[in-house]
């Protein structure tokens, strides 16, 4: 295993505090427990959001802390989640009169510790899963996984929460971009954990797999490379199949890369995925482009759709300003 | 090999087709021949200011276009230079008055053709030549490669372009950032050239490349795995010699990905650089840290310094507005 480390007992704090120094205009870092919390102090009453989950999938969440967007983001360990004190300290960090959001991707051990996190919390509180990973049946046992849809919900909600919308409201908006966004992904090669020290599947020279997770786990299904056009093509439909888009339909488009894969490749994935929809009506009048919820150092893809109406692209085109995102302030 | 195209013949055509899509707000593609050219119209009478060079180092060069940096870009194939006609015609469609600034990195290829594209173009132009990578000698037979300090070059410069600097000046600016700024590079792996289909070079599972540059080449030697701080170590330290920074020295560090490295890993050499120039008195007070500069799917890194002073810190702060860099407006 080759990576930049100097032991893997360090890593993750010797990157948040790279992160934080590189950033400490937008966030900052609280070292025990671990979170980052932004540094402009939200107007009084705010709804405060909260995200977290492990780490490894960077800029998300940490990178998505800052005005417009997250109050406070809870690192875990790699692809590991993190624990309800770091939620609760976060929660009581930036808790500023409004009540807090968790937005929670759909995973085990990160639904178990926000829930304990909630629990614990002596102020209003909701919680908000994301779901929109299309490669699991909807009726699977733990339901749907959370991935790059992530980010959507985390902007527009933070967008409305810095209007000065209630707690209510921003579960109810939460709720209503994750059912209208989906994705899926798809790996050219697994990625390689740390501690693990050697890659989480393989995958012959010539086989890819399709509808991959984030954390290095097995997808739908591992198939022969085929072209993009047609990997595109598969991605599209099973979403397609799923958000339904009527004729004239706004949407985002979201090509995220899950860590290897060069921006050339992505930005190709864009022109046939945007050709897809556009032949089905549906215009893309958003887009996001770019390494947003990784796999460490995974060589694939993820493509998001997410159905937008005029709120929802207001909110998206709103001020933020964070590591990662920024745009309008 | 595995990568998402379609054909190696119609790799570049598609993602730019996709680039263009994404970013209409902010730029053009011009199909025939190739350029991309900044959509928002400069003042009359600002400099032109346009770079260029092989495709595969996204998001460079066509990332930059846009207000407040480069006004067009031309794309080679990928690590190819590209050819005189594509210079003269971005020359031709954005040249506003102000006359034309070529940046260029210090590749013969690029040097040559971009020599050619001005000896036609048939108004006041001029040429800076980026040379940042100090992992050659000063003395090497063809001078030093530009690398991931160019979009330094290219920043500073777009803004006092942007506010009304003479041809003369922006020369005279972009070759005194030129000179302030040094960087080097590190591969752990290589990268996958499509039209060869296999790594530029191997590279044993314990070794790495120290000195790389961003096309794949061989660097200054092939050394056993060590730690990142030891990487970061020499990196900085060859860096360190050849600027010389004084005690109190403001400067920007530049952590830049070279396609394949996790972020987590960035923000630890970000760490770690950070730190070896505090020690020595160096006031890190900008910064910027992702993939900017890429080598295809490479894995590895850059770090990069430019001292600063008032005028480059204003400059480097100036409202930006592109498809990879964007903040103040």
């Amino acid at each position: 295993m080759k990576k930049f480390i100097n032991s893997i007992d360090t890593l993750l704090d010797e990157s948040l505090r790279g992160f934080s120094k590189a950033h400490a205009d937008i966030i900052r870092f609280n070292p025990q427990p671990h979170f980052i919390q932004r540094i402009k102090p939200a107007q009084s009453g705010k709804v405060a959001l909260i995200s977290g989950g492990g780490s490894g999938h960077e800029p998300l969440h940490t990178g998505f802390v800052g005005s417009g967007m997250l109050d406070a983001a809870c690192p875990g360990q790699i692809f590991t989640s993190p624990t309800p004190d770091q939620m609760l300290a976060a929660a009581q960090a930036v808790e500023n009169g409004g009540g807090v959001l968790f937005i929670v991707k759909n995973y085990a051990g990160d639904v178990m510790n926000f829930e304990i996190a909630a629990e614990m919390l002596e102020c209003p509180k909701a919680t908000v899963l994301v779901s929109d990973d299309v490669s699991l049946p909807k009726t699977h046992s733990t339901g749907r996984r959370g991935v790059a849809g992530t980010l959507i919900v985390e902007k527009i909600v933070g967008a409305a929460a810095e209007n000065g919308a209630s707690l209510e409201a921003c579960k109810a908006l939460g709720n209503r971009v994750n059912q209208a966004t989906a994705s899926m992904g798809v790996a050219l090669n697994s990625c390689t954990v740390p501690a693990l020290g050697k890659p989480m599947f393989d995958l012959g020279d010539n086989e890819i797999e399709m509808g991959v997770g984030i954390h290095g786990e097995h997808g739908r299904e591992t198939i022969d490379l085929i072209s993009a056009s047609e990997i595109v093509d598969r991605l599209a439909t099973s979403i397609n199949d799923e958000l339904k888009p009527q004729e004239g339909q706004p949407a985002l488009l979201h090509v995220n890369g899950l860590g290897a894969t060069p921006l050339m490749e992505l930005h190709l994935i864009y022109e046939l995925a945007s050709w897809f929809w556009e032949q089905r009506g549906v215009s893309i009048c958003r887009s996001l482009i770019g390494n947003y919820t990784t796999s460490l150092d995974m060589a694939g893809c993820s493509i998001t759709l997410s159905l937008l109406d005029e709120e929802l692209m207001r909110l998206w085109d709103a001020p933020v300003h964070t590591a990662a995102l920024r745009w309008g302030c």
